[in-house]
């Protein structure tokens, strides 16, 4: 979780409390993909937890899935110089969403690939199965809602997905803990 | 704890010796935040070893203080940049000094919620928990004090961060092993 | 597997988006890095997994291994950089492809010294050593054919470095698996 | 080992293939410092798998060893770009060398204190106590002869330094497997 590096100060040293200041769209930046990586580090812990082998596919969807939340450093840093200008700020908090809803739908998709190609621990009961997969649903709806948003009103989208990564994280977490233990 | 990066020369290959010699903000920064970064960490596993389970609101907690803890190298860099100049060095010896009270303040109520609430292990004795209690406060008011003094002395206040620091970690590792062992 | 920090986009504010198109490269390289970076590392466990003790050459080969791998940022770098430019690419593609290619001859000579100095743990079969061997060659002639063909087409070469990854990466988590459990 | 971000080009395009063969005192540089920290880590594994308990003293030392081994990218930067230059390498090479040096000299102190102060595991044998005493020791009389050396011959020191590390590497890791196995 080294997102870091991302907030420099543009060197002047007249004023730096007031530069600390004006950085403001990075600090947001990286407190929205801090809790987006956390949300999807213990979504992807609940997941893993269920799912007994691995078959080629699963495998690929995985590493696929790596990948996306490993690129999100870039659009963060994106956010983080464009937020405080209009134009550019729609296009990188519409990028930014897009690779979260697809860190999302590709989590998604790897669980319900799990469940069908029966990947899944046979004493894991059909209720907490059903629990998991509604759990990944709504978040997918909730970071449409922000991209559409995120197209006139960047910075609030930013704050959304904010608090989307912070709604996931905590039942999901007891979620996966029950699912590690039983 | 990569928080290295922040140590780069500016270029200039007359007088490399001198060059080297000048990074001392840096390498003062960097000691402070290492062993500040260990002390937390060392802090952080003896609270969790005293934990029995996690409910939303300490896992909300921990992703906050984790976060503070992640966001320290962009404080250090500005220690790094700034300590010698005499103005700026004040804002960025109380915007360090802010960022670690604020991941002690975060570490001990964390600490007293997780006992309020009745999370900790049910063997550990009362005279334990209220004895990391009382190690956790100590470094709040060290760290006022330096945040304080560093209005006035930013370089001493630094000294003094890196001090705090070397004095928690060693009985904090101790109080943590007896807490994994017993 | 943080090989990001690599897209950095050029600064300029009036058009974000065909700014962040104009990226492709990074992409690519950043897509065929993290594919090789993960199969590399999935037949690395396979290997270890059928290592039952290590003598000097072997740990001295495993290090070597180590750093061309962690070396591959530095050329996935220029390709990121230099794609786009006819000549450039060229360069880059090979140092690119050479780099990935001594890794995978390195992990190879690696199975084989294991093989031959007799430290391959007593319950593997012969068959299964066989097919791992099997495995980790074709690898290799596919990385000569890609590095003669980025002398001319460099980023279909990159392109076809990518897939290898992904088709070296499935097939080889199970043999891994099959290593570690049974 | 995430050594890397140091090996950067100059960003002229017209001839890449020789500004990589330019980049020589990076790579050197690079392996001299992988080996290093490598053959650092392996070392203190050594040593961690004989001490049973850790006091104040030893908590301190460890942190303070880790913390010269976490600085050492710097003087490996300062020595990929002076390496080049006649009086700067001298400076680069000897403050390289000193830093090696100085966690060489740490963890020997580290390993002695714990043998002095009985936190040594009670079933180890004198005769491997004192064999890891004595493996601990030519590297540092290695490294005051390189650094000495690099005085006149910077680069030759550099390859030293590397020698060392690969020199130390293999028997302390045979050593290390011994101590955490018996």
């Amino acid at each position: 979780l080294l997102v870091l590096e991302i907030s420099v100060p543009a060197g002047s040293e007249d004023d730096l409390l007031h530069e600390i200041a004006d950085q403001w769209p990075s600090y947001l930046a990286y407190a929205a993909s801090f809790s987006t990586i956390g949300a999807a580090w213990v979504a992807h812990s609940a997941v893993t937890g269920y799912i007994e082998r691995a078959d080629a596919t699963l495998v690929r969807l995985n590493l696929l899935l790596l990948m996306v939340i490993s690129f999100l450093p870039f659009p963060t840093k994106l956010l983080a110089e464009y937020a405080s200008e209009s134009d550019s700020a729609r296009v990188a908090s519409t990028f930014y969403g897009v690779t979260i809803l697809a860190a999302a739908v590709l989590l998604s998709v790897l669980w319900r690939y799990a469940v069908h190609a029966r990947l899944v621990r046979s004493d894991a009961e059909g209720a907490e199965i059903e629990m998991l997969t509604a759990r990944l649903t709504p978040g997918l709806a909730g970071y449409v809602v922000m991209i559409s948003l995120g197209l006139f009103l960047p910075v609030v989208a930013v704050v959304g997905y904010l608090a989307i990564a912070i709604l996931i994280l905590a039942p999901l977490r007891r979620r996966g803990r029950a699912g590690s233990s039983s």
